[in-house]
């Protein structure tokens, strides 16, 4: 299946903001069988619309447009495929009653824009957008479909996964694909690529390994294309095996659960609560633990000791301990670890302390220093790391760091041989 | 001056890498009074190529190519332009001369792919490529300008900068294009559109409003086109006036400042200190703020008390308090909020309790209630939010509002007039 994306909006052309939807939307048509041949920015220019739409529409099965279905003036999407497909607008009242309702629960006043978001071109199926207040359109001309969406982000996203693939794999034949994907922390591309070199140049032609690094994490995917079902998931199901026997250490989970998820499960099961102390990465953590739905099951709380003062005056770290060996340094992280588990009585606690950059280093420490401790009661574990010169990448990548440490740490003392599910 | 950006490479359309390159050229095109009115994202297909510069050359005045010039066997992007001008390729000592250079520096031997690299269309103008070994190419064709650059971002950035932009300033006329962003929180699109409707209905032709809007914020973007840089650059002053003038108490920033960034200058022009105490937003709002370098100057730490002991025994919310009114209560965020600035000693608390979800509402409090307050030593401000049941959007939401709160409180509480630079 051939398909073709339209990004309408004059913010991509003029460098304002980066194209994220089309990459994203591309490994999930892949995902699926279909294979992007083009993807065209355009500006909200009617006349450029339909121009594109008429040569999308000759080359591919599938075309999917994002954007400019806002309620605002330079939202003409919707106004040029009607035309395209000479048909009228015609006003949807349930669109209109969702509007409503969702602004009488919040209190407010909806405007004329709102109704004139609610008229629909009357070849349109709607597709239920739960993220936002315009629905996708679903057209089919030409016997190549067209979907419409907006450009928002998490509003395009909802509308793929839950409306449009779906429909897409209903109306298309598409060859069976079966994805088994392992998570991994701890080591780069390249290494892991070569401690599996052999399992991947034996794999067979129809069995594709992809690596997909994201900072600290690198996900190995396998690919396989065939007729029979049963056979390709059996085949997965070995040269997945034949992988985590050869990285057993490095895995941390499959498919899409994230490492918070991971961290959270492993928690729960042995029926511990988790603080963290955090300075450098100022409460990302946190965050990434608190995104999990249930974390209140095995997550109490954090001391974000930004400054020094707070390290010392609600973490107990001696004041002798900062002057001797600096905030960023084991001595440091290690009495962050004990005053938390003291200060906010969990059994396990996380501390990390660094340079974040970009400024703030020094020839000992330089940008990037970061130390991470994690313990309990009997036992501290400490690491230092010494990353890159950007600011948020550290702040990431030091926290997936610590999460993968509380991991380590849980599986090592607490026995849990069954942990990896 | 029209400009059509062409990107060569499946790497773009299977997803595998997100495409920063055009958002760099557009914006650099920009400045420079150039507008992109397409960009194509196509495989290492010649057909493809061909067809595409040919509709680019038709409809653009400079049409910029990237990727495809590598030495493996799929960048086929010389080859195919070469046919489409209807010219020979022809071997460029001098590009070999220097490839030679390049390996005997580093120890290594040149390959068969090294001298077929160097061979360029004879109607080509080499662009020198001080980042890498593939010259970049300027040619002539019906009057347009097309330029051929590799894809790696840091040589096409040279080729750009150092050799492109020049030419083509001297090639053609440019009319300058100037942008104004005024960004807002607040309010959304719908609401801001309304309430200056009538501005936005008598710009004239020359100048265009956007509104971007994401999680909470909406940017408005005016683009003025026209001949004089004078001229523009006071009509653009005027209607942004008019624009604020109307909503000022929306107004955050202007171009590409975050809301953390202008909190941050807010708090550090008036020598204050801030703490933050999060329940459900656990970090994020912390996290935000201490993305922004130099935090330290006016942040020194978080709360985060996810439960209620946590309240209790570190902010001393009263136990009777969340008896009588729950966690999620404006009793209890007022009494985080003193409980924060005795604590940590700051100038300025903010505190957050809510139900993120999608678990944990009720008939009373359902999923999305949050509530807010900031406060100094001598006065509190606190406020409700009815947010909807997505977890990740409401901590993101909650986070902006408490942003916003904090900035506003600023503003009003110390008495600041040209805190809106």
């Amino acid at each position: 299946m051939k398909v073709q994306i339209i990004t309408i909006g004059d913010e991509i052309l003029i460098g304002q903001i980066v194209d994220t939807n089309s990459a994203w939307m591309g490994q999930l048509l892949n995902q699926n069988g279909a294979e992007v041949i083009k993807i065209d920015s355009i500006g909200d220019d009617y006349e450029l619309i339909q121009q594109t739409l008429k040569q999308a529409i000759h080359h591919a099965d599938i075309v999917l447009i994002t954007g400019g279905l806002g309620p605002t003036k330079d939202d003409i999407t919707k106004k040029a495929l009607a035309d395209y497909f000479g048909v009228s607008l015609s006003f949807h009242e349930p669109s209109y009653e969702r509007i409503l309702k969702i602004f009488e629960r919040i209190g407010r006043k909806t405007t004329e824009a709102h109704r004139q978001q609610c008229y629909m071109p009357d070849n349109a199926t709607l597709l239920y957008n739960k993220m936002g207040s315009a629905p996708g359109m679903w057209f089919e001309h030409d016997n190549t479909v067209i979907i419409s969406m907006p450009g928002v982000p998490y509003e395009m996203k909802y509308i793929m996964e839950h409306e449009a693939i779906p429909r897409l794999r209903e109306r298309f034949p598409m060859k069976p694909i079966f994805h088994r994907t392992i998570l991994t922390v701890g080591e780069g591309e390249s290494r892991i690529a070569d401690r599996i070199a052999d399992i991947e140049d034996n794999l067979p032609k129809h069995i594709k390994l992809a690596f997909l690094p994201s900072l600290g994490m690198v996900r190995l995917r396998l690919t396989a294309r065939g007729e029979q079902e049963e056979t390709l998931k059996q085949e997965l199901q070995k040269y997945s095996k034949a992988i985590e026997d050869r990285i057993p250490e490095l895995i941390f989970g499959y498919e899409k659960e994230s490492l918070s998820e991971v961290v959270g499960r492993l928690l729960k099961q042995h029926d511990l609560y988790l603080a963290t102390a955090e300075s450098c990465t100022g409460g990302y953590i946190a965050h990434q633990i608190t995104s999990i739905p249930g974390s209140s099951d095995y997550f109490k709380g954090s001391i974000i000791a930004y400054a020094n003062e707070i390290k010392m005056a609600q973490l107990g770290v001696k004041e002798s301990t900062l002057k001797e060996h600096g905030a960023v340094s084991e001595p440091t992280v290690v009495e962050m670890v004990s005053g938390t588990l003291r200060l906010l009585n969990t059994d396990i606690a996380v501390a990390v302390s660094g340079i974040a950059g970009p400024g703030g280093g020094t020839p000992e420490k330089p940008v990037g220093t970061v130390w991470l401790a994690v313990g309990n009661q009997e036992q501290t574990i400490s690491r230092k790391l010494s990353l890159g010169k950007d600011r948020i990448k550290n702040i990431e990548y030091a926290s997936v760091q610590a999460l993968n440490m509380i991991r380590q740490f849980v599986v090592e003392q607490y026995n849990s041989v069954t942990e990896v599910i």
